[in-house]
């Protein structure tokens, strides 16, 4: 079910941890839709992994890097155009972290260090990739950049915590870079907001369960999948969308644009017939 | 506890039904912080309602008109004029009703003439209004119009059906006379996004029940009530409020800006388990 | 360049009038690309245009329908139907045409019957063929269904008239039938809001010239073409997007993230400091 | 003019440099109206403005901090509560600023120290502030609490550079501590998303003039100004607005709902009229 979509084109991608990552699927379907790409991700990550798997399995190779720091990522764009031996055509930034989630600080007691690295780790280091390839001109014209986003950066939910204000800023940065690099190289710059995902990631930010259920009822089409964000990437990489950029891109089955599906609500109804049956019979039994 | 915020306005409120109708809450509190007003509703609401009481207690008057009707606005609006002495300060439009629902046709079985209704009675009214009083230079400059309605308007809701695009139709409607009303005599207009309501016409369009309880639990400040509602309008016809239009403002708690709170999520969550329990026991019972 | 991104599939078009249309140019990408198609308009159109010419290149026929008739509709899906020996895959609608906007009447100065007809053209007409192809079966699980609108629908520009007003109401039925739809069958329903675009119909909604410079400075990209447009449609089409429903997708060059670009304002820029000249000018030649 | 609006209530303002400041505006109407408050701003900011003259008018206290710094802002609302004798109602952040900006960096050669001052600064302030005023049970139930924002957090703006980013960030911290504030202690928290301003810290941000002239002629109401600004922020401080929360408030005249206005057209026709003939001309004397 190859179509070809990238065939020529060359890539970098950030973030393929293991094979439930939604990198990791965007890597092999480019792959397989033609694309020659380049992973890069961090050391830390890189020995949690199982990347290399990856890299066979693409012809590619895995090139570490933090990508807040611009030292690594000044040599990881120097070594990946030599392995393409020339510019880039797309970059995928699947990268997040939080380690205020991860400590356990809740949005109403934030550590202001952490808060700054979730900030630098999520959202800056999108910047510092695009301004790095910028500098080295490493992305040909009409080139394409994607980031993975999250509807909280729209619209709260509980237990995001500052991964919310990471990913709204995430969102501006495509939108600014996308005026700049748009205008000079015509290279576009999108995010996409998938549904919850049971990626590795994921599932260390938040409990995702309920939310994943709920959001799934909630769907028409039910939770987008990794495989199904990384066809959807896809096609921002091709040129059959090239007019495309600072766009927020939801690819969630039409989550964002539903209030209350019967699904759901039918969940949620049964449940609430039952509180109050309860708090009836409560009455009954403790007449106030 | 009245500021005295409207003293000296003059208005013209359609669609208070009875005491539970957001437009008699506007109208009493609009009363009470010294606005003089007429009231307006048609001639089947008036016999169904009470609107005489509420006449009563404003010291205003009651003038029948069906608002999609041009000869009827007109007959309004002169002798509106008349009871005021000169133009009004201010419009409050709280019109709607979709004859598919009330006669249970779902939204992929419309009949198109009840379609075209609700979009008359619920959308292009408010327009035909605008229009009349513009024509008849009804509204003093730095006027302020505004119309009621529902995140259906960018939220599907399970049940809500053709209204959802009806009030999309009548935000745009806002918007789009809003300039032109405004860039002439800078009058106003915008539309209030109220919570789900209690009243007569709320009850009448959808099963609200569990619906306004899932609000209730994902907005941090809870439902807004039709008096919560009655005192923002206030400000949106007070002199502190000249510079805002062309809006859709959402009153609601914060329902619009959450993805999922703690609260709506326990109750969702409390029953996922419970129906997975239960499968587990028909399974046991019932071994395939 | 076809990566037989649309084989094996079929698809109905509405509304290509001649080979500036972006109908035509889906028509004509969608059979490069594998689909098969049928072609459809109003007779009138089919008249003015040279849709024949269309119809023999891409090996598809012309069915004319009037798409506020639901017993046009009925008849189209049936013999569309049976062209294709079976369902669809796709429908895209790219149909508009407001009578206000012909005979000159302006927004505050609306006839309500050319509203009404307005609003049917271009908005209702889309809800007509979905609810016509969902009752006849006609459309395949995981189809896809698109309509074009325009940025109107969220802001107002001057001279769009009520045309703006059916784009929202437009781009309310794709989200309110595509929950319905995308529960039942996995069909998706979006809109594409394209950059203004010189055809037939573009030019007769609006005088563009002005307005489409001033889009295509502040676009980082440019104005996006019916070309372009077609190709972004064909990914929507394909296989590689099944998840995404009950969006408005920009397609327009960056133009709707845009608050002010560089090459838009030196032209405001320049004209504003001439304009100032010329009123000291003025001023010196007949002092007050 | 005052209406009592915000009588018995206590405020801390933060931001008023001088005269041409909102949070300037916002402390003279708030003192008008009734409300108790202290002011704030760094100590640079007290000796390069005229803050004390503001303090003797509205018998408030200066209590100089750095919002950034979590020490000086525990200092200050203890001092401020000791001031109210008790707790506050009402909060303004009006801070922002950008190292980049001043120093002539553009978005694609960002200094990342700056950066991270430019967030501190403009967004993560507000963070702080909410943070340790809640610790400190510092804010009455139904408190509110407004930061300023700009439209660039939505749509980019040429040479606004990363202070577009710093406000996206600002109005995701409003959505999500007014998650958590509001369901808690009831406190909303918006973001007012003002028109251009010819304020100090305006004009030191951007090149602002035609923009200004643009932002004006777009928006049917004009631009609005300081006192404008300060009005609408007296009615979200008020009683009448406690169901608003999590919102960006637009207050701009109509600017964000506006695509393009007669008025700023013409201007930018003329100019393009001139421009095209001035091209035909060096076509006719240099013949290609």
């Amino acid at each position: 079910m190859s179509y070809n979509l990238l065939k020529g084109k060359k890539g970098l991608i950030f973030g393929a941890l293991n094979e439930n990552s939604i990198a990791w699927k965007v890597a092999e379907r480019a792959h397989e839709e033609g694309a020659s790409i380049v992973l890069s991700n961090t050391s830390v990550s890189m020995r949690m992994g199982t990347i290399d798997q990856l890299a066979e399995k693409t012809n590619s190779i895995v090139i570490p890097a933090d990508a807040t720091s611009i030292e690594d990522l000044e040599n990881l764009f120097d070594k990946a155009m030599e392995f393409h031996g020339g510019k880039f055509d797309f970059i995928l930034h699947s990268i997040g972290m939080s380690p205020n989630v991860r400590k356990g600080r809740t949005y109403d007691d934030l550590d202001y260090n952490y808060l700054a690295k979730t900030l630098d780790i999520s959202a800056l280091s999108f910047h510092k990739v695009i301004q790095v390839a910028r500098k080295k001109d490493a992305i040909n014209d009409w080139g394409s950049i994607v980031a993975l986003s999250y509807i909280a950066a729209q619209r709260t939910l509980y237990g995001y915590n500052d991964m919310a204000d990471a990913k709204a800023l995430l969102e501006s940065i495509a939108r600014s870079f996308g005026y700049i690099y748009g205008r000079e190289k015509k290279v576009r710059i999108n995010t996409v907001s998938q549904s919850p995902t049971p990626t590795t990631a994921g599932s260390g930010v938040m409990g995702l369960d309920g939310l994943m259920d709920f959001s799934d009822r909630m769907s028409p089409l039910g939770n987008a999948t990794a495989l199904d964000c990384a066809d959807y990437v896809l096609t921002l990489f091709s040129d059959l969308t090239r007019k495309v950029t600072m766009q927020n891109l939801f690819h969630d089955g039409g989550f964002s644009s539903m209030g209350m599906s019967r699904r759901a609500m039918s969940v949620y109804n049964k449940n609430l017939v039952e509180m109050e049956q309860e708090l009836e019979y409560k009455d009954v039994k403790n007449p106030k």
